[in-house]
């Protein structure tokens, strides 16, 4: 007997958590249409190449790889890979369809990614990324429409207390020169350690760039402390345009400069962004500009700016706040056909028929059973209408409607039925 | 300069591609809704001892395994595999989760499966599969309600010349038994040949039967010949009731008893069913009764039957035969705001938010740029409307609407434009 479990790190879906993600997907597709984003999916798998050298060192670790197949299965060697991110898909794509796709190219792309990460409380091996990235202008207005669009997605779903946190690679970078006194090969260290100044302080901080040999604590202590002053206000200005644009639209009033954002991913040149809520650690999903990837496929830079949001971390949040509207927690079906017995078969197939045609979702008992135990089974599974068309109900050309919340069982005529559970169904 | 194809057999979807997608497993998911179907999705891959020796010795040679990582990655060896099919992964659910599940389990699963296949004209190494299966009942019922969803989801895509061919390995068996005198243990061999019958003719099976040393040619042909003539009426009775209560569905008058329907799948034990189109050289889609896969999960028999629709070949139909409805055809934009210079940029910005939040999909230039080239933009992309705000407009309170198709720009007041735009649209 083979074993039952998924494989370690993913995950089965069953129907009630199908439908709280397809809640939030479906308001992310909805609002990202709106917002002009069209919609991208690459596969699951790319030739080993395309992915390898993308994600640094560690990122070559995590990488999925895929075996090669008949007679060169023996070699132990990989050619392909599963999908790590959507961005290096998509920088391959932009390359590859550089004629087809419109000047200013803006996508949306919704589907899972692979890592052989540890999996931990919160953390799996297949995971969806939902990402919108525009290419082809370096305009501070792709930004603000990224903003705007993510915003709307936060909202549209309940959130009310997300902030946006936003910083710029250069303020950084100039950060890192000016107060740390950091030469530029040491930056990508620098930023892997400050970006963890939320979860380990400013103590923790300076001792990990000391252990990273990059300067004594105290010389770390002294930046830190002058970074989270007040000299900053003259490198503001990359980053004002945006702060203003934004002012109209729906991440108008969320909006904080925060010189600390680091945002581990080395990749990124220009604004970087990320959008926290007060009761979770990470972040719900972050992005930023990176103008040079796009590059590395089409020989010269294309300027791109992206923005993902963690589909898991937002349902883990939205769950434990209970933020799910009610029609998402019932069931997936609105009536159930009882069978009296077998010359009712047809009968109900052709009442089912009718249900259906008018919108309903119903299901139909598959074999004659006691009533009491297809109205039990119809309970169990939280169906709010059963109909019963016993031989009496037949002869007078009804239906029995029972409303399982109530207990109320209505003689209903049989045209009438499917508008009678409708009706019924919206008060 | 890393190469930008994507891996052999796979494909890349672009926006048009992606909407036509859309539209075919809307229509897939919103039928099988109606029909009480709740919705599954299982991981990418599996630990592959679950899948291997479940698609017999052809299936494993074209499963695509993943190396063991870290420490391991040297050693050649594969612990992952991916999904080959839905009902495997749905066999290792139905067992796991065996307490959490209703009796009566009615799933659909709309989720990409991978096989090392040699890639040919339609034939993928990614392709979606769409299946509903039906867990824990032997009712003819259950055939019916899958025969009629899949009738009612082709009908609602357009398709009128659907035909549905029905059989019953029992059937077979007594067929290859009586007409052909082999015992059971050369069946599964002789479905193989008589599967290609559509393809090959008699001859060609008869041939083939020789070939693999199950009879000779001339005692095949005799058995092809008595199974395709009139002796078989007494054998359809088991269909007879499948056939029957079909009549008030959507499946009606679609059914057409077909003794030399095999399906080359061994797990099949009842009823087995194919949909055709006259245009199509393979099927549409297709299903049958289970009753002993389960089992392997699970150590006990469980009754299933399963329908799979195959999302690739409907696709390929309803373009070749023009299919699509306008509205997939055109863009995802309706709207495009353009840009007068720096300035206008916030006013432009502002507008969208209005627009969006009337429900319109509003795309903005991305920078300030000569309207002659952004006119030129939105009507390579097929935009049907763009803003016009110069400073005379502005200064009125106005906003021209220039409507592409017409070439008809029209002065709208300010708080109008989006009433404007969504009458127009409509006309």
């Amino acid at each position: 007997m083979s074993a039952t479990q998924p494989a370690r790190g993913t995950r089965d879906f069953l129907p009630g958590e199908i439908r709280r993600r397809e809640h939030v997907i479906s308001v992310i597709r909805r609002v990202y249409e709106r917002y002009g984003f069209e919609p991208l999916e690459t596969p699951a798998f790319e030739n080993i190449e395309t992915l390898l050298g993308k994600y640094g060192e560690e990122g070559n670790k995590l990488i999925f790889k895929i075996l090669r197949r008949g007679e060169h299965e023996g070699t132990g060697e990989a050619d392909l890979a599963l999908r790590y991110d959507l961005t290096v898909p998509l920088a391959r794509v932009v390359a590859q369809y550089q004629n087809d796709l419109p000047k200013f190219f803006k996508r949306y792309q919704i589907q899972p990614v692979w890592r052989a990460d540890r999996p931990a409380r919160g953390r799996f091996r297949e995971f969806y990324q939902c990402d919108i990235d525009a290419i082809g202008s370096t305009s501070p207005l792709v930004e603000v429409e990224q903003l705007s669009a993510v915003s709307e997605v936060l909202t549209e779903l309940g959130f009310k207390d997300f902030v946006i946190r936003l910083n710029h690679r250069q303020i950084l970078t100039a950060i890192l020169r000016e107060f740390f006194d950091l030469e530029e090969s040491k930056h990508t260290q620098a930023l892997i350690a400050l970006d963890k100044l939320d979860k380990i302080g400013a103590e923790g901080v300076a001792a990990e760039m000391e252990e990273r040999a990059l300067c004594s604590k105290d010389a770390a202590l002294q930046g830190l402390q002058r970074m989270l002053g007040q000299e900053l206000e003259g490198l503001k200005r990359h980053l004002t345009t945006i702060i203003d644009l934004s002012r109209s639209t729906a991440a108008g009033d969320r909006i904080r400069f925060d010189p600390t954002l680091a945002r581990g991913l080395s990749y990124y040149t220009g604004a970087i962004m990320e959008i926290n809520v007060p009761d979770l650690a990470g972040s719900l999903g972050g992005g930023g500009r990176y103008d040079n990837l796009i590059g590395m496929f089409l020989g010269r830079d294309v300027p791109a700016c992206g923005f993902s949001l963690g589909l898991e971390r937002i349902i883990v949040v939205m769950t434990e706040r209970n933020m799910f509207p009610e029609a998402v927690a019932r069931g997936g079906v609105d009536v159930m056909v009882t069978i009296w017995n077998e010359t009712g078969l047809g009968e109900a197939m052709s009442l089912a028929s009718e249900l259906r045609a008018n919108g309903l979702r119903a299901d139909v008992y598959p074999e004659p059973d006691k009533l009491g135990k297809q109205l039990k089974y119809a309970s169990s599974r939280n169906v709010p209408f059963v109909t019963v068309q016993g031989d009496e109900e037949r002869a007078r050309g009804e239906v029995g409607v029972k409303n399982l919340r109530s207990g109320e069982q209505t003689a209903v005529s049989r045209a009438e039925v499917a508008r009678f559970i409708l009706d019924a169904g919206n008060q």
